[in-house]
């Protein structure tokens, strides 16, 4: 299917917010960034998560968007005071900020009468110079798109959909393919046989991860590549593999799995 | 309760793992040690996620372990070819790597005979010179620290006892004090007042998140310091700010809420 590997093109997640750091809130946006940019060949390689602090938010966003091809920054574009990141962002391009009238427009449809676009809503339509505006059809208050970085919201449901409206607009890669196989066999059995199979495939980026499922030890390995013929010879090697332990290769996951205590560490 | 501010210990965590980056696994790591650190009165300043890649990995604990005081690894310390962790520390650090007796006594008692402890258990023991071990009561292959950095399992129930072991050992700050208070209020209606409070109260920290419960949007306040009359000021601006819209303030937070659509973007 896919016989030339690529470079693919590379992203970074930038999540800003204090919730995160404090333990209160748990973020769920970077698995759902990770799988949605990976089924369209985007690799995801580095997630930070910094706090509603301006001169953190500003260093992250300039390494992170020098780094890799694409920035995606999740929260604190909100009405309120902790909302800091249109501004961080402007700094960071060292462009000026200030109401975009676009977006203006966008809420004073929404709101309707001036008492309810309240001061701190109108915040919300400070956008840095230069910048184009992302589409929020949830709340309506946009999030934007500067050089390579994409300014988004951090609640998930409109954090995703504003993804979906710029996702046809990102570059694309081919995506890579991918095998899940878990059995019932530990890490610490197969570890040798298993780096073994990983020398012989380059191709193919092999993971394993322990569980425990349905009062047992076992382990998923998960096979990626772009190399399709790799991809099948590997996995053939990791069906045997499981086989000489007694064992019966599955595709997929088991469903119920938790975090396993013996193989991993 | 506490009257004189004092810089807390501040620490980071350094998540490994492709299959985080792959969106396949959800951490869950992050969330803990922030509410236990929190709770000895570490601030948790900053989390990363970097995929199974040694120049990454090392580039990311050169960095945060000269930034902060602690720096907190997980993940990548396995028997399988993917965990490099334990290589990636030593390089760091610029030491030598290699079995470590105790880690190797450990394992023997736990495998009994010869045949269970495989090779690719045997690199469990591989330990940086110069790190102690960190007891791992689950599954028995240790963790270590060398210098400000421990390193840790990345599977949570052996990540947690980790923690645990090392806990007594860490550094302690002032705990903040920390107050949430909920309303049915969205927040373009009460970010003007909302800011003004937090202009009056520089010792607090305040925090604005949106909620959907019981069919209609809300919003959580946080308010955290180490200032106890500050706290409770601003606790009680923050209710009339709420009882002003019309309605009720609430200690604590709903329960079953969902990240609301309304009043962030």
């Amino acid at each position: 299917m896919v016989s030339k590997p690529r470079s693919p093109p590379t992203a970074a997640i930038l999540i800003i917010g204090n919730e995160i750091l404090s333990g209160r809130t748990r973020d769920v946006n970077v698995s759902h960034f990770a799988a949605r940019l990976g089924a369209r060949g985007i690799a995801v390689r580095e997630a930070r998560i910094v706090p509603d602090d301006e001169a953190r938010i500003v260093a992250a966003v300039n390494q992170l968007r020098a780094a890799y091809d694409l920035l995606f920054t999740t929260g604190g574009i909100g009405p309120t005071h902790d909302d800091i990141t249109a501004d961080c962002i402007a700094k960071a391009f060292g462009v000026t900020i200030g109401e975009d009238p676009s977006a203006v427009a966008i809420l004073e449809a929404y709101y309707g009468d001036a008492k309810e676009f309240t001061p701190a809503r109108r915040r919300m339509t400070r956008i840095p110079e230069g910048a184009e505006l992302i589409d929020n059809p949830v709340s309506r208050a946009p999030g934007f798109r500067l050089g390579n970085v994409f300014v988004m919201a951090g609640v998930p449901r409109i954090n995703q959909a504003m993804l979906e409206a710029v996702y046809d607009t990102l570059p694309s890669g081919t995506p890579r393919l991918e095998v899940a196989i878990w059995g019932a066999v530990v890490e610490g059995r197969i570890g040798d046989t298993l780096r073994a199979i990983a020398g012989r495939f380059p191709a193919v980026e092999i993971g394993s991860y322990p569980i425990y499922t349905q009062g047992r030890f076992g382990t998923t390995f998960v096979l990626r590549s772009e190399n399709e013929a790799a991809l099948a010879a590997s996995r053939d090697e990791v069906f045997a593999m499981i086989r000489d332990q007694g064992a019966e290769p599955h595709i997929g996951e088991p469903e119920n799995k938790i975090a396993a205590g013996e193989p991993g560490r």
